[in-house]
């Protein structure tokens, strides 16, 4: 089997290219622009005859096709990283999130690929304050562009399902966490704790709640629902069942970095940002019926990857 | 109130152009490129003071940003009419679906204009039989790039709303018919029958039933539930309560026509096109209980309309 991964040396992507390539008949083409993916991610593959690194814009549809000539299944990771950023350049998640899955899905049909795994998330949903939603929850009115891009993507995929035989699996993910992140709360804690560990500036109210979900429970329903399900279109949620507030994930950096008398120092305001979904919920009665539930609380998994983080920084 | 139609030379948009002068206080502002527009829809307002045309691509920001300057509301209507197409082009629903309207959106943004109306359709709906979907149904999971786009398009608005405090109405409509039909299955068969009144192909097995609602329904609609209905984000449903099916059609316009002994041909499966869903059914318990519903069957819509469309041709 050959794997395509978009965003293959990105956070997740490049996590699963480790995944895959331990499976001896596995050969996998990581895709990157390395604007947010970094080589220290994929380097370790380099020398595998089995490993093949392609850079390369996923806008530039022709390139694209290219890179997944003989390829069997792809699994699209490549995404816009930085969601606040829309606010200012309003078209970056169209363009990285919607338009990039349509090429990648273009691409597919051009070369006969039929099997895709998709990274959506919870932005599809909008701000429905604590309604745990399941995955057929409507209507879905997301507030920022990067809901958004999401929908649209998923739409994309749902549309080639249809018209030309593809079939696909959909992961609506809560906040993802681990091993080589480069985003998210957690990280940007401890990278303005390694520059003044006195104080630490908190977007909002610090109450904002969410699931964090470790990207190896990621990897793993993702690879258990691909085994199980085989629907042309397959949709799950997967998060875990706590849920961490803000205030209390800066607690967990500062303890983990082992500093004291840090001073926290909120915004203010009920969200991060414009845009920001303060409370998200999931229903995940499809994911645990079939048999899978996260090994790592949001807790544990926001532990582990903070100690994860803070090695690599090391 | 300065109105600016986007379509606003095609079928839903000229239509709502004619309604909105007659109000003595509006400006209207239509902006189209004619690909599916028609000047004879729209020359009888050239010579108002209060009606401004203008030429132009939705995909160009630029000329989209110019003519909205100080607009108040937008209809936006612009779409691709030949939802078929996208087996062939399959980036035509993406460019004119979905990037068109971040552009509406976008150039909304920079010219401070914070209400929209969008057509919307039951493609977003999916393939999902006799269901009748009410506004909130889930999991959406469009078959074809047309569906996509209005999904895609819906996600887009929605996200400007959240991050930029625009109002919008978003307008899931059934088949539309009536006076000035660019498209559609009764309009393809007078083409049809005007080469040849001998025979008829028909596209499928003549099974698909949909809801047809006359577009003087679907502009009273619209006007209802702006003039009623003031979340951020408001989404209904607007349809008939019966079904007409494509060999129903088919007799309508040969009696029409006053023609006799034509031959059906059915190409045969249960749908038209790949893409294409061939049973469409609504709830509309959301419309009906604020108070509006259509005036026309979808039969009486489709026998107005094919008599409208003939007088047009004669």
């Amino acid at each position: 089997m050959k794997y395509f991964v978009t965003g293959g040396a990105g956070f997740i992507g490049s996590n699963i290219v480790d995944i895959l390539l331990q499976c001896p008949d596995a050969e996998v083409v990581a895709f990157d622009n390395f604007c947010s993916g970094k080589m220290a991610y994929i380097e370790h593959h380099l020398k595998n005859p089995r490993f093949n690194l392609v850079k390369g814009d996923i806008l530039d549809l022709p390139a694209l096709k290219n890179a997944l000539e003989g390829c069997d299944f792809v699994f699209h990771f490549a995404a816009n990283p930085d969601i606040a950023k829309s606010m200012i350049e309003t078209d970056l998640d169209l363009r990285l999130g919607i338009i990039a899955t349509y090429n990648v899905v273009e691409a597919m049909r051009c070369r006969n690929v039929k099997k895709i795994v998709y990274s959506s998330g919870s932005g599809v949903y909008g701000d429905v304050g604590l309604i745990r939603t399941p995955e057929h929850f409507g209507p879905l009115l997301p507030i920022s562009m990067y809901g958004a891009s999401k929908l649209g993507a998923e739409g994309v995929i749902s549309a080639f399902c249809g018209m030309f035989g593809v079939q696909s699996w959909i992961f609506r993910f809560a906040n993802v966490v681990g091993k080589r992140q480069t985003h998210g709360v957690g990280f940007d804690f401890i990278q303005k704790l390694k520059k003044d560990a006195t104080h630490l500036d908190i977007l909002g109210d610090g109450t904002q709640s969410k699931s964090y979900v470790h990207v190896s429970d990621v990897i793993a329903a993702i690879l258990f629902c691909v085994d199980k399900c085989h629907d042309q279109v397959n949709v799950f949620n997967v998060a875990t069942e706590d849920y961490v507030s803000v205030a209390e994930i800066a607690e967990i950096v500062v303890r983990k970095m082992g500093l004291r008398n840090v001073e926290f120092c909120y915004s203010g305001g009920d969200r991060g940002w414009k845009g920001d979904v303060p409370k998200v919920r999931f229903d995940l009665t499809k994911i645990h019926k079939l048999g899978w539930s996260a090994e790592h609380t949001a807790r544990s998994a926001l532990e582990l990857s903070v100690e994860q983080l803070l090695e690599d920084l090391s």
